[in-house]
């Protein structure tokens, strides 16, 4: 250290910059045109003044640029920058003692209490001669006037006047003595997505139950023609279960029984068979063209078609007889399959990440992204992350993304919270939550106030779902059709990103495989499927009611802004959710009781919601269309589950038009 | 990454490790023998059972020891270990994948579900099989007798036996095949300090005040003479201001004036004369041989000394001439004086940080420590660190320690929080801190739960005191004799390092230069002054008391255990720390209010202090004398600061001797 020429001199500190994750191991996540607030601890021995900049460049390129911080007071900077639209970018700290802003702020000082400030005067002529080499010529005679007039002692009123000036002391901030200056350690990273990371709307179905007449396998062409249906909703995400060739080897009969029947079509998941694996299309769903084919129409809808990728083998996958190197073998010869003891799951081969061949391996994951990629997919959700080696999903991610940046990764891990955020650490672009099990007040105000108000937002954004195929939750068997919406209207407004899994949500199809299990009876994980999308009981003009609203009010389409707020009855919870100007506030208000109607009096934040205290402003309900007259932080919301278990108001406020006619915007 | 050849193997992740002070950048602190507890969250993909230690070792050590990590749930582990006597240390954690544990986990679950489990049984033996290589004679005989019955198919008992045993899988994790282990990316440091960088008890006194009569310059001897006064107080270290010569240039008179008297002495921190500079002692305090005898003649009345380092220089001091490089040159040719604009400390050179001769300047710097460490001083109270280069204090505290590390710094910074926190990170030993300011229970709670319960106690050692020759607080002005017994009380139990600036402390003088000032009247820091010492209203006799308290009650001897309790009085502060085996328990309650009887009811925690609810205890007033039976967690106290303003209860548990006789322990 004290090697270094210049280490002693260097007077300035950094600390507790944020945003970060884990001391810049891992990238921050942004979408396309957000900003980066960025604040820092920035401070030096003695009194002298200090210039700070944030410093950024996107990926590749050499050139920083700038944006000064400013000094909020007790040592904390603050400043921002707009990330790029796509890719990574960088950012840093640059900060250093400025003697000129020093100079100038004393000299203030010396004036006001009426000393002699002749030398005072001699020093900053000084400063500004000793910064004037290098200098362009444009720039030197923009400072010239400014320094001849502090350097003429003939004139004091105008030598004071240039000292103290502002242009004087802007010219010196930008042209500051820099050599000095320290800088972050390491630069930090941002992950730009496209906004859709940050706001989608998913949908996920099994295309084998998508034929239009029950008992027969459905097919592609059949989910095409589901394609109006699903946009009607309000989808943009239509995440298809692996349509892969499926295992017949231990092949899982109806309700995952062991012994199935002949004509029993399997679990999509046990992937791979004589038809080829991961890269393949089940014959029965039709051809590789088809499926480029529904790609294409649903586009046309809209509607982005997602991927599951599941890396595992059924038994009769060809990575078995190509690559035995990539299984675990066992003393006997035969290759180990999945178990968590004494439970067996012989229709399923997990690859072993810990063998010798694992860069090939890898190699060969990474191909199958690859491969979906070319056929036009950019949204892949992924099957169980948390069981293969975090490295390569850091690995996989970064490589995939180099050549398709638009890719977007939902990581399906349910497990425990390290585990999960770690995924999201490592690139996962959305993960699934525990939003299922959080259906109390105190759950989830906890939960979302975890996700959002602390340093988890930076790396983890959370894609929620009432159910999947995996999971039916109490909730939702006991709570009858009242429960389906408030599920629905708590994921939708919560998160920005949010799914079901249909039709059994819109149908509200709650019967588990056996008490207490949140196992579907008689689910499409192991058969075909017959829905009657044409129910009256179904919730899809309810549904994409929520959809629209989401897509109309941009405070619904990112998390950052989401605040709790008091109500005065356990069964309802409120929150609100806004753009940063304020322009769109949405507060929602939810009854979790899906059984009685349940009151009571919300307190809002009126300040924080950019609302006027003093004058009545509209809560316009936009599920219900009922527009009610607030007034003050305090009123009174009711919910009939028979009716409609929420209300998610606009906030509009008053406004009087030039006939000074009022009304509510 | 993926280029080495075992990345892509190493699946285990260490993260949120604690202790550490940003990122590991700094060392944690410790006194000998005392534990570091080190926890993380360690975790890796799939479900396999994990291995983790965390490795130690002094500095210079090649080799680290290593004591197992215990996992608490939900990813946490934890463990510990101790520091070695004085010096540095590091640690670190391992963690690696443990085949053989889950093994033996998975086996445990087949035996209970009745599988065969024939061929487990052939892999667990290969697990073994696998370990024996360079494995020691003696380890492979102690292990054969169980591979043997392991692999022994034809007598399946014992078979099963060997292969569940704790003694097998003892064997093998101590054993375990650690190729694929991760890391830290660096290890932690720990600064280990002797105790009393922990506990110390502070007398700050003005040698040229502690003539035996009036009108005389004190000396060194009549330091010596104040000793047996000191020592009875129960202090054990004895901080000297600035002993060398003082300038005659822009020299202070009383009060702070500008224009001295002919016979004002100056102030002490106006450093540097004709006689010498930083190295000399003052000519009226003696010689270096008394400064000698005095540190000789105090450490036997178990008393240290403590120098003032303060970087400066007067007018006067040898430095300007010799070394002129090293302070601000103007453009009239004069030596920059230092100033807080529009003031001006003409009597006062700072040293220029950013000369081009910097190093120069930290060795000279440097060079002062060592020559007063070696005239047997190992404590520095060093003045204003905040204004000189955090740099050079990381460097220097460093290199002193290098060659003495038993010294001790105490960093006199009253400045932002960033900043004191900054130079405590850099590795002072001890902290002055805001205690003088922090009156109310509010503002005390506050402010010790933050340096206690927060990780600013891994590196910042509070100092605590009530007064210091620059700060008479309006408490103590206006609050009488109770005023100042409370804030002794309050320094003496809430930090096991405090200190007070006598006599004028425990003399209870309290009269400031000017209303709204803190500075004293007739401050010592410009004119010598004389002390009734046998005053009637002295503390002395009190101060003793607590300060026998203090050593004999180990709880006070450290700030792990500070915590705050409920008292339904918003005058009556309660606090208690206690041993981490609950032996000692020190319940401290102190009225606030100097003028008024306060009484309220505290209310304890008697779980965490180990004080069994169901019987009496007893609380014993070290101060009064007073012992009180007291049941339950909810008890009475009133305090009458007439009297005393504290009372510092020791909690006693009910014991029965052998003769069924009962008291209280």
């Amino acid at each position: 250290m004290i090697e270094d020429n210049d280490y002693g001199r260097r007077r300035v500190v950094i600390e507790t910059v944020s945003p970060q994750v884990d001391g810049g191991r891992f990238a921050i996540k942004r979408v396309a045109g957000e900003k980066v607030a960025v604040r820092a601890r920035i401070f030096a021995d003695g009194h002298d003044v200090l210039g700070a900049m944030v410093k950024f460049r996107a990926a590749g390129e050499a050139v920083w640029q700038e944006s000064p911080l400013q000094l909020l007071g007790n040592d904390w900077w603050q400043g921002e920058f707009r990330v790029p639209p796509l890719g990574r970018c960088q950012y840093t700290i640059a900060a250093w003692i400025d003697p000129f802003a020093t100079w100038q702020r004393d000299l203030r000082k010396r004036l006001d209490a009426g000393q002699d400030v002749t030398v005072e005067l001699q020093i900053g002529a000084d400063l500004v001669r000793a910064r004037l080499e290098g200098v362009s010529a444009e720039d030197r005679q923009q400072v010239t006037p400014l320094l001849d007039a502090l350097a003429d002692a003939s004139d004091p009123a105008r030598q004071t006047a240039a000292a103290v000036s502002e242009e004087l002391g802007q010219w010196m901030f930008q042209h500051a003595e820099r050599r000095f200056a320290v800088e972050l350690d390491r630069p930090l990273d941002v992950i730009v997505d496209r906004p859709q990371a940050r706001f989608s709307t998913w949908y996920e179905m099994f295309p084998r139950s998508c034929a239009a007449e029950p008992g027969r396998h459905g097919t592609l062409k059949d989910c095409e023609a589901r394609l109006p249906y699903v946009a009607e909703m309000g989808f943009d995400v239509l995440y298809l279960p692996p349509i892969h060739p499926v295992g017949r080897s231990y092949r899982k009969g109806k309700n995952n029984a062991v012994m199935p029947a002949p004509e029993d079509v399997g679990c999509p998941w046990a992937i791979g068979a004589e038809e080829g694996g991961h890269k393949a299309v089940h014959p029965n769903l039709g051809t590789l063209e088809d499926f480029r084919r529904l790609v294409a129409r649903a586009a046309e809808y809209g509607i982005e078609i997602a991927l599951d990728i599941a890396f595992q083998c059924s038994p009769d996958h060809p990575y078995l007889r190509q690559h035995p190197e990539w299984f675990r073998r066992r003393p006997d010869g035969t290759i180990q399959y999945a178990e968590n003891p004494p439970k067996k799951y012989e229709d399923i081969y997990p690859f072993n990440f810990e063998c010798d061949d694992w860069k090939n391996l890898w190699q060969e994951l990474k191909s199958i992204f690859i491969f979906w990629a070319e056929q036009g997919v950019r949204i892949f959700r992924v099957d169980n992350p948390h069981t293969k080696a975090f490295a390569f999903w850091e690995w996989l991610i970064t490589e995939v993304k180099a050549t398709y940046p638009d890719a977007l990764f939902l990581a399906e891990a349910f497990t425990r919270p390290a585990v999960m955020y770690r995924l999201a650490k490592l690139g996962f672009t959305q993960s699934y939550t525990y939003f299922t099990w959080r259906n109390t007040k105190a759950e989830l105000t906890e939960y979302f106030t975890e996700l959002t108000r602390t340093p988890v937002r930076e790396f983890f954004r959370a894609n929620l779902w009432p159910n999947t195929p995996d999971i039916l939750n109490e909730y939702l068997q006991f709570g009858g059709r009242a429960a389906f919406m408030a599920r629905y209207v708590l994921a939708a407004t919560l998160g920005a990103n949010c799914g079901i899994y249909g039709p059994p949500f819109e149908l509200c199809v709650a019967q588990p495989l056996a008490p207490g299990s949140e196992e579907y009876l008689n689910s499409e994980k192991y058969e075909i499927r017959h829905w009657p999308l044409e129910a009256p009981e179904s919730l899809r003009g309810f549904i994409a009611r929520v959809n629209r609203i989401r897509r109309e009010n941009p405070a619904l389409q990112a998390d950052d802004g989401l605040a709790f707020h008091p109500v005065d009855n356990p069964q309802l919870i409120c929150y609100s959710k806004q753009t940063e100007d304020h322009a769109n506030v949405i507060v929602t208000a939810v009854n979790l009781d899906p059984h009685h109607t349940q009151w009571g009096w919300v307190e809002l934040p009126l300040d924080e919601l950019g609302i006027d205290a003093e004058h009545p402003y509209q809560a316009h309900d936009l599920l219900g269309d009922g527009r009610y007259i607030w007034n003050g932080p305090r009123n009174y919301v009711e919910l009939d589950p028979g009716v409609c278990p929420a209300q998610v108001f606009r906030m509009r406020r008053r406004v009087r038009s030039e006939s000074q006619f009022e009304y509510f915007l």
